[in-house]
């Protein structure tokens, strides 16, 4: 009997993933191409279509092709266009999906990563069998996805979820959006350098982490730190988790989730993050909802969540 | 042939209104009784029921009664159950379906108020046709109704929509709720008032408000001295507006809806508050939403809108 599969496809600022996934979520085959350095997107879609055709044939005689997911920045579900994505070198609108059905006559579907991450956790997770949850991604930036009723939203546009995009401090700190105050100014990994940057400089106690140059602060510095026991290192965390947790009490009152869960390098950080987090949503949750929502880690693989989650994504369409 | 009909019931803290609404959104017959003075909520149901039998006769030659949809303050679509609402006389948990299913044997469901508003909105007012919208109401306190994917948002636990209760300034305004800074505190009827009472502090520029106590300033009387142009009533919708515009900038960020729809006293006040809200929440918002989302007002008509929306709402489960 012929065994099915789908292709789930991660496309980042710098090289793109791709991975051959079960209805059960066993990755049998993955690789990698650059995401830089073509013509254009065109040239783009016509390598990575050879890249899986050339493996798509090696399990051709007992393995069936589904479809094919594609999770990338700024991905629109409906459009099937990435969309003016800062971080990928094509211009304006690029639709993937049609230049993908060119080379492979298969449904295509794109999203983009953190929507496909959500999904990832609905069928393959922590979030089997639950309705209504959040998956939130806390890397360079912080990505979301909503799941309401059963299913993602993507809203009227397509772009629903962008939860690093909202308010958690009026008038706050400057967003590469350009806005001020956003979610993802303190909670990515970026983010909580840059508490670090601000409590390094505002006290003069002694911290391990004055010991490396401002500019070679990492969020893996500071957990390091913490682990010691540096002050100032848990002050950052105990900072960083407070905002984190605020914020979800905010979320919880959109969407009443079963369970928030974080991805990504700081939500590893289980005692420092994960725990707090929950105490400061907890303490700023309205009363309705004290003691209903968990905050849980993703239990996707750190090195193929975007890929399972694309492969889940198409998975869940077709 | 019969005419079929669906009863909506609106419970508030003083009244409790019903009316006979056909799948068109026509009321044929409406009544109210008083929610207070009861024994207890057995009591209460009691009474309403036999005053909903004596219309249901009159009319049951030729109409046929598909079933009863209340709004309710804390009222849990899932549970069935007001929970603990702060304006009912009743205590703790109160399975209201239960209840009135004793006395007539048909569908019956619960949610609150917004709730309800939101379907009414979508089966007979504004968002007919939308997928994805949001219903907010601003009166004393401010609620709201998510719908995504077509259907209403309740979350896990059936509380989901408490946009009012997201912090709209960071360690703001205390909230009835406990909080500090929840939206409700600066853009509720009460909320405007509050604004008023620190702008004429705080500047002592000449200001119609002048004329009046303090204790008697309402949201009808800034309304009436920004119609005669008075400055600081200007200044005080101008302040209300920014806050909501932004507020809503975040609230499309989780469900990215094809409009929001205001309801209530201060949307009445268009060109103070339903235009500057939109410029506002234009200004606020993230890139990827500017100028998709309409700021609309709810074409439900005031004095039926709950009623109305609570009719939608057992007709949207029937």
């Amino acid at each position: 009997m012929m065994k099915e599969y789908t292709i789930g496809i991660d496309i980042g600022g710098t090289n793109t993933a791709f991975g051959f996934v079960t209805k059960t979520g066993e990755v049998f085959l993955d690789g990698s191409i650059t995401t830089r350095g073509y013509k254009n997107a065109e040239h783009f879609v016509e390598i990575l279509s050879n890249t899986l055709k050339e493996n798509i044939k090696i399990y051709s005689n007992d393995h069936k092709l589904k479809g094919i997911g594609i999770g990338a920045p700024n991905g629109n579900y409906y459009s099937g266009c990435v969309e003016f994505a800062p971080n990928l070198e094509w211009e304006g609108i690029v639709n993937l999906v049609d230049l993908m059905k060119k080379h492979i006559d298969l449904p295509v579907f794109l999203t983009n990563d953190a929507n496909a991450g959500a999904i990832g956790e609905m069928l393959f997770g922590g979030a089997k069998g639950m309705n209504d949850f959040i998956y939130i991604t806390l890397g360079t930036g912080v990505g979301s996805g909503i799941v309401s009723n059963g299913k993602l939203v993507y809203g009227h546009d397509g772009f629903a979820g962008e939860i690093g995009h909202t308010f958690a401090v009026t008038d706050g700190r400057d967003c590469g959006c350009g806005r001020k105050g956003c979610l993802e100014t303190y909670t990515s990994a970026t983010g909580i350098v840059r508490t670090a940057l601000e409590f390094l400089e505002k006290d003069k106690r002694q911290s391990e982490l004055r010991m490396y140059d401002p500019a070679e602060i990492t969020s893996k510095l500071i957990y390091d730190a913490a682990v010691k026991g540096d002050k100032t290192a848990l002050e950052i965390f105990d900072y960083t988790a407070m905002i984190l947790g605020r914020s979800l009490a905010d979320a919880v009152a959109y969407t009443s989730p079963e369970a928030i869960f974080l991805f990504g390098g700081l939500a590893k950080a289980k005692e420092f993050m994960l725990h707090p987090v929950k105490q400061y949503m907890e303490k700023y949750i309205l009363n309705i909802y004290k003691n209903k929502v968990k905050i849980l880690p993703s239990e996707l693989k750190e090195g193929q969540a975007a890929v399972i989650g694309a492969a889940a994504f198409i998975w869940n369409e077709i």
